[in-house]
């Protein structure tokens, strides 16, 4: 089986450049893959608020609630943005965008450094949540969670590259058997809590309220504060949709928003549905039994709604892996479109797919995976802060972009960098969202750096101007690299002229050397065949051969150059060097490598690689021209 | 700092090849290297022995003196043959040579097979009880002796990469530490045991002899054979230097007659003394305490002496490890002469060693190291088999080769494949020792095979003749290059002619096409530059730069192949193909790459490596010459 039929059988035929359409997203599907992330975090973000109140006793559960709607109203916020964002910048592209377009590339590339860094987090983390799930289930497993996670990510990986409506397929039923199986509980619950429909009454603990610990208002304030930073985790992902407009369907703008109010509901509904029953049914968070879990239990009991839920529960966690498989390739295809990341980063594979960026994010992800032991808990604190960098840049450049399309004479259109804006009406109300977004999601910011910070926030923190770094000396090569390929001011006089003359190292004259002497006869009358000769007997074998060939050898000089080291390339390396600078300086010199190619790997292994070497080091030669002469076996 | 200075700093500055006969050993350190491993055998020989016969009871160790004996006669039988083969073959070479000189190719693969099993097992076994005597004194380093084991393969390797004579300095010290504190404890045993001198009597536990178990006669013969075979390992490493012939100063075979003949004086002297003492004082074999260890605190006390002998135990098994360092590279390069192992394993290194081998090997160990978690307990099934058959082979050779010295008629000369012969007075005698040689090592050999096999003597029954099929694959493959090589009956019509066309494959027109547009001038008037086109923009945008220069472009065809599928190179090689099966069919067709070349592997990472993979592919057309013509930035 040749390496081609190995690639078909594992990624699919290929598809035609015409077929890219055809592997649009529906909304039905784009919901599945680009909402996995947020309506994951329901299964954990009312725990995480929960886990930082407790501190102040079982009394301070209460503030949940009120907490909760909070993080809905900045939800709301941020989708809102979002949507003003995906109608303005119909071609994709999220914060790295808005900010390149308002806020200038600078801030840009911190946007997209921070995101990029929290998609690979997005892998890693779900990754390892959801074998949490499954080995929480079968203990014995547990030894064996790195490599069942590294696993997951390759099959992950897998279904990537062969393409993305096909993964949408795969995909879409867990999220809506999650989305389904909550919404059961959530509804039960309230229906039951309330006595709705004769529903029988739920079996209550009897209300222990822990008194709450005596705080000073700062403290009380900064838990708070924690307890809704916490929270935020319900907000990963939201953005994922504004980079991938390109991937639904046309009309793909309205395709895209109208997918992204359904994931705000939908994730919404859940999770104040969530924090509301778990704040009234009175549950307390503790470490073996999750909140949800301790809530379907207690609202439906341990029956097939129960295990559907958890069962589901560890899938959507790897859908929500997925996602990071939608947005760090395209992102990144958009930034080596720009010039800030390697260019192969655009290249699509057969199937369409951003296979390159794909291949990366498993790359990185495994890594992370690898040094965190898939321990999820570790990495949480490097969690979240790359979303909430990028929801404040893309925030600013949106009240930024209201102010410009505010100054624009109704009836007229003004192109930026990456849009066409004209005048709305109620831009002042939009841009008071965004202002205030912009702040809120800052603040949050700061909350996380300065909360999680010593937990390993600090690597983010340290990473994302890292990559801005890189981002900016990529682009500078990139550049350099065109001005110096540019065609501008080049004429035929400019481009180096050809030295008449032919160099051809041999080890010994034999029919590929001959075939080699051949065909530099085509290109010179000066040939120069060189020997480096360490032995008499090797000197005499080759010069008795060498007069065999009269026709081809008469017109061509055999220099031999007798050296007392083993390294023989260092003086052939002299040679060329002394005909290419001082003989012929200024010129193009040509160097024939007669190469023998064996007929596989195992016979290569047998042969010297001399040849490839000296390819190698002459290939630091600006003006060396290396003609490869193979001779087959 | 460069990578060749970091090599010069590793291994020193490389010697020119006049230095060789400089770095050849003498006697004294000639010694050290290669007697190291049959020397170091005392370390466990005897116990090996004892440890076999306690299962009859401590009235059977008096079994083991008479036992010893026998291996010492052995040892004498095989240290006569092997005087017989340095003599006769003075260019070097042990068994492969003998046997491949009188029994023919195969046998003498399969001694070489067998041989080169056991020296990467020698080095495996000799480091892993090493680190064994380190980590039994240091208990806490028992967890990293795969590390160090490790590390000492690799600090071993090294100084052997340095060169031939250096490492006979370094290691030469400490095997006469080892002979000299051994031969003084024997020394002082024998005087205590004997009361010569007035030596004070040694205080020997009561006799108590606890009756021998009950076996029938033929399980005690097959015990005693076992036990026998077991005392074998003290044979391991004597045909060294047989092969090392070369590595000693002129006169080469004298010198190593001379050496073989210490070597076996010495070894035997220490072993027969350790054997009669550890039979006469009562020495009992247990786990904790080696019967070298025991009898020297027996007889001289837990002093000085006492820990001289244990710290030089563990460094002269070190240094049997290296004599796997002189032995392996230097017999592979010697079937690498001959064609049965990649040619490369005869190339020497700047300090004129042969360095593929040495790394090979170190490689090879270093698996073994690792299979078997530096266990040598577990390894020793496997080890003294190759030893054993390749003492039967060379010795069946040597059997032969008498008989043919005996039918030279005295005063001629008679020329073998390796070696010349004349009459010799005694052959006959000479021939007898040679006949019981083979016959009692090819019998020692079943016993091992017999006794050994299930404990993974089998894996090297079953590798040895692996490596002759490989070693005969490998032969066959250089046998067919040599003969497409070959200039017999070639004169110049018979190589291709160069067809008058040049493809020119481009992904844009810049400065790097166009230096290549214009290396084609030189070549032909048919150029054919090619581009892959999958957007109008593209193509456009080509068209335009290709017309500002008409001075190199008028008289070449541009030719746009429209692809609808991502994998560029699939529609450009059948262009290529095309081109070089139809249109000029049975002639050399030129592509002329232009290619991209980075500062560094940095940059180098940036770009696509469509060149390369281009190359790559023409490759496997037996008569398309690449031409590279680099443009660097």
């Amino acid at each position: 089986m040749t390496w081609n039929q190995v690639k078909r059988f594992l990624i699919g035929r290929p598809f035609p450049l015409s077929a890219e359409k055809h592997e649009r997203l529906d909304k039905l599907r784009g919901l599945a893959i680009f909402a996995s992330d947020p309506i994951s975090s329901n299964a954990y973000a009312t725990e995480a608020i929960m886990s930082i109140l407790i501190v102040l006793g079982s009394g301070a559960l209460g503030v949940t609630w009120p907490i909760a709607i909070g993080i809905a109203v900045l939800v709301t916020i941020v989708v809102f943005s979002y949507i003003q964002t995906i109608m303005h910048y119909p071609r994709g592209g999220g914060a790295y965008f808005v900010a390149k377009d308002n806020l200038g590339v600078t801030p840009s590339l911190v946007a997209a450094g921070a995101i990029l860094s929290d998609y690979v987090l997005t892998v890693a983390v779900s990754v390892s949540a959801g074998v949490r799930a499954v080995t929480s289930a079968f203990p014995d497993l547990h030894d064996y969670r790195v490599i069942i996670a590294l696993a997951v990510i390759v099959l992950i990986t897998w279904i990537n590259l062969r393409g993305l409506r096909e993964s949408g397929t795969v995909f879409a039923f867990p999220t809506y058997a999650f989305v389904g199986g909550v919404f059961v509980v959530v509804s039960m619950g309230l229906a039951r809590y309330f006595g709705w429909f004769g529903a029988s009454p739920l079996d209550l603990h009897p209300e222990v309220i822990a008194p709450a610990a005596d705080l000073t208002g700062l403290a009380y304030v900064w838990l708070i504060l924690r307890a809704f930073a916490a929270g935020c985790t319900a907000l990963t992902g939201i953005e994922a949709i504004s980079d991938g407009v390109q991937a639904f369907k046309p009309p793909e703008s309205r395709n895209a928003a109208q997918t992204m109010v359904a994931m705000g509901v939908i994730a919404m509904v859940l999770f104040l549905g969530i924090a509301y029953l778990a704040t009234h049914l009175r549950i307390v968070p503790i470490a073996e039994n999750s909140v949800l879990s301790q809530m379907t239990d207690l609202i439906a009991g341990r029956g097939f709604l129960y295990y559907w839920v958890q069962v589901f529960t560890a899938l959507i966690l790897f859908l929500a892996a997925n996602t990071g498989y939608q947005d760090f390739p395209r992102l990144s295809a958009f930034l080596a479109r720009d010039g800030f990341m390697p260019r192969w980063l655009q290249n699509r594979g057969d199937r369409l797919v951003f296979s390159s960026g794909i291949v990366t994010l498993a790359v990185l992800a495994s890594v992370i995976v690898l040094v965190f032991r898939a321990d999820e808990i570790s990495m949480l604190p490097l969690y979240a802060l790359g979303v909430m960098a990028s929801f404040t840049l893309s925030q600013a450049g949106m009240f930024r972009l209201m102010g410009r399309v505010g100054r624009v004479p109704p009836g007229t259109e003004v192109e930026t960098l990456a849009t066409t804006i004209h005048y709305e009406a109620g831009w002042k109300w939009k841009r008071i969202v965004n202002g205030t977004g912009a702040i809120v999601t800052f603040v949050v910011l700061l909350v996380l750096i300065a909360t999680k910070f010593l937990d390993g926030a600090w690597i983010v923190v340290a990473a994302v101007p890292a990559l801005v770094m890189l981002f900016q000396r990529i682009n500078r090569h990139y550049r350099e690299v065109a001005a110096r390929l540019t065609t501008l001011g080049v004429d035929e006089t400019v481009l180096t002229d050809v030295a008449d003359v032919v160099i051809i190292p041999i080890a010994d004259v034999h029919r590929g050397t001959l075939r080699a002497l051949k065909y530099a006869h085509r290109l010179t009358k000066d040939i120069r065949v060189v020997n480096i000769c360490q032995n008499p007997e090797g000197q005499r074998h080759i010069l008795e051969r060498w007069r065999r060939f009269p026709e081809l050898t008469d017109e061509a000089k055999l220099i031999f150059i007798h050296y007392q080291y083993r390294d023989i390339l260092d003086p052939l390396i002299q040679y060329i060097e002394h005909v290419h600078m001082v003989e012929f300086p200024n010129m193009i010199t040509t160097v024939v490598v007669p190469e023998f190619i064996p007929r596989s790997m195992a016979e290569q292994s047998l042969h010297n690689q001399t040849a490839n070497l000296l390819r190698r080091r002459l290939l630091a030669f600006p003006d060396v021209v290396i003609i490869q002469v193979p001779h087959h076996i």
